[in-house]
């Protein structure tokens, strides 16, 4: 229309905003297969799911101290300025707000959630903004055998997705606090003393020894070490020694390898809200990834809601990051479809019957796909499958159905077989 | 510590951002049902999952069109001011972004996509600013068999989740570009014509008829409203009518009951992108809650980014929708809990023993339970399954051990019957 302004558009680029990924086909194949295996296995145990919003009031992410907002992504409908709303960075604080908000819900409360959690942080190399966690948890019970299940609940976890190279390393918080009377150092320096000790993964023992000696002289920083390199001496941290070895022992009774089982003092976590247990599992043939399932016990974080304590332990699930590690060890499946079959679209006077042989093999189980491409050439309907990587192809024409047969191809052997019409699905199952 | 800040902290309430909701166990419990069958279902016709990121360039998701982004959530690192991310409003624009993005993936392509999406609207009764969607489209064709295909997966997706009662109504864009010409008014005023039809569901025809007498006088009024009501005449719209009548008899060879289409020229879809097949699905018994499955077919989503059109059509689910419809309708599960069976925990040095029983049942796809209440009186943990509504509870004490049984109560019928050690997953599994 003349009335219509004459714009001139500007081409927009079809690219994703730095820090973000996006699964094609064969990935999300991959990644639905690995998620099937973890809600099963959460199921199992007697965990259900709960689903909150990926969106929360910033006041309820950072617990009321602003300095806790810095990984954070504010949100706001394009018509406001400011916001008080962002985007969650875990399910656990939402899990808090959640059983704050429904205090009549049955403790022990044994839920799972997997969703998406989002931080806002300069991304570098590999390192992304939004990413998959399934979260498995217990809230109500300040039992150890709680703590015990959560360990049993990644092991058993790992082992159904067909993991074996990995260790849990475990720790208590409460044997961490002790390390400055230990050590021999001001109690103020402990979150830089964790801070350090979080980055001996990556730095080796060496490594964390020069950061120590840049900090504290030589016998502090030779305590340290000795510290989360060997089991503290008996005499010392009686609680949270108990504790951890409690753990240990339950879950070896409940079906946990020992040989999985490790102490380690080194293991701290980032996040500053656990309180007892912490554990973190690595998988030994892909250090580099670091730790894929981890967690621990924390009894305050509740306090801001509700200002009583409530017991809870849990782990996370860093599925993007379990996913890069499978692929790496080849244990990833590697789909490009799900689809079984494709019923080439031979003639157009033939749909009743390619419908109603679709139905049948649908109905079985078999994902089966008709040919829509606008290209309706014999080569183009096979090249197409081909491309695809669908295992068998139905050829169905007039000849075909005059024969009463139909004629399957393997496209991996490149074998055709005449079937009759009547056995396809008998032929396809097997 | 004396040093430390006296800060008095206030409580922060529990609550969830105006907007948004969320799910408990019974709730996500029927929601993730309802997902495995959809998943299910399109998978059966040969369609594969993608991943796309919530977070999107906010030039992809509003074309370059700046009055586009009225509904869109803006997306902020907490250190930056200005952004130029949003949150995704939809599937489709992210599905033509990543077409364009890879442009050497095989077409037709098939493709499902389950996520959220987020639309900053101000919050009305019953309206929510986070819902999910569950879509299904293919792209890289311009077959009617592809919008037939759409059609089928939409009615074969209902009766797989148990819906009955719905009907499709189908339209055609196309026949609505020439009411102008059919009602003698001007092009320009299409659009609001349109958005008067969009809203008829609701209003009634004769709620429509006082909107159009408003703008028009009776002779418009009246071709627009012969229009909709009944079939054009055949010497006008030749293509799109033409259209329309094909995915209608395609479709029903490829399953579709012919009772559940209806033409419905009334049917406009909100959305600005459709060029051809229009379509929305409603539930005969919940016409309040609006359409809940709808779509059509969009040839030009891909020319903002590549200049090129490559036609598509498609359909999207609202889950959150479909499970209000499907709660009203009294067709919903109503599990509290996955687990079938409690293990009470009776005594510490039994573990062992429960471990090992919870390990088989488990193993037989039992979802089993270990109690791990701090209260572990027999009461309680009795009480606790009955909260809980799991309906089996395993009772094994010293008592039992030694005499070789477990004793299994029903908590329905409130029955309890010793069983064999040896026997408990048979008696369980029946």
């Amino acid at each position: 229309m003349i009335a219509k302004k004459n714009r001139i558009k500007r081409r927009i680029k079809p690219e994703l905003p730095s820090g973000f990924r996006e699964y094609g086909p064969r990935e999300a194949i991959a990644k639905q297969g690995i998620l099937d295996v973890v809600r099963r296995t959460f199921e199992s145990f007697g965990y259900d799911p709960i689903e909150t919003p990926a969106v929360e009031r910033t006041e309820v992410l950072t617990g009321g101290e602003e300095d806790a907002g810095k990984i954070i992504y504010n949100v706001a409908g394009s018509r406001e300025k400011e916001s008080d709303t962002s985007l969650r960075f875990d399910l656990t604080v939402p899990l808090a707000r959640f059983i704050a908000a429904n205090p009549e819900i049955p403790k022990p409360f044994k839920r799972y959630q997997i969703g998406q959690v989002w931080r806002g942080e300069s991304p570098q190399a590999g390192r992304y903004r939004e990413f998959t966690q399934a979260d498995v948890d217990i809230v109500g019970t300040s039992s150890v055998e709680a703590d015990a299940e959560i360990v049993a609940i990644i092991y058993r976890t790992l082992k159904n997705l067909g993991v074996d190279g990995f260790r849990i390393k475990m720790s208590n918080r409460k044997i961490l606090d002790e390390l400055p009377a230990y050590a021999e150092f001001p109690k103020s320096k402990l979150p830089r003393v964790l801070r350090m000790l979080d980055k001996k993964d990556k730095i080796g023992t060496s490594g964390l020894r020069l950061l120590l000696r840049k900090e504290f002289n030589q016998s502090v920083s030779e305590k340290i070490e000795e510290f989360v390199t060997y089991i503290t001496p008996v005499n010392l941290v009686v609680e949270g020694k108990d504790e951890l070895l409690g753990v240990i022992d339950i879950a070896s009774k409940m079906g946990v390898e020992k040989s999985k089982l490790e102490v380690d003092f080194s293991v701290v976590r980032g996040l500053g809200y656990y309180t007892g247990t912490i554990f973190e599992a690595v998988l030994t043939n892909t250090p580099e990834i670091g730790s894929i399932f981890s967690g621990g016990r924390y009894d305050n974080l509740l306090v801001p809601f509700t200002g009583q304590k409530i017991p809870a332990v849990g782990a996370s699930l860093g599925v993007d990051r379990l996913m890069a590690a499978m692929e790496k060890l080849g244990k990833l499946s590697v789909q490009q479809t799900k689809t079984r079959v494709l019923i080439l679209n031979l003639a157009p006077e033939l749909q009743n019957e390619y419908s109603q042989m679709a139905r049948e093999l649908r109905e079985k189980g078999i994902n089966t796909a008709f040919y829509l491409g606008d290209d309706r050439a014999f080569q183009a309907q096979l090249a197409y499958a081909v491309k695809k990587e669908i295992p068998y192809v139905v050829i169905y024409g007039e000849e075909e159905k005059k024969k009463g047969v139909v004629a399957v191809k393997n496209m991996r052997t490149r074998e055709q077989k005449e079937v009759p019409r009547e056995k396809i699905i008998e032929f396809l199952l097997k």
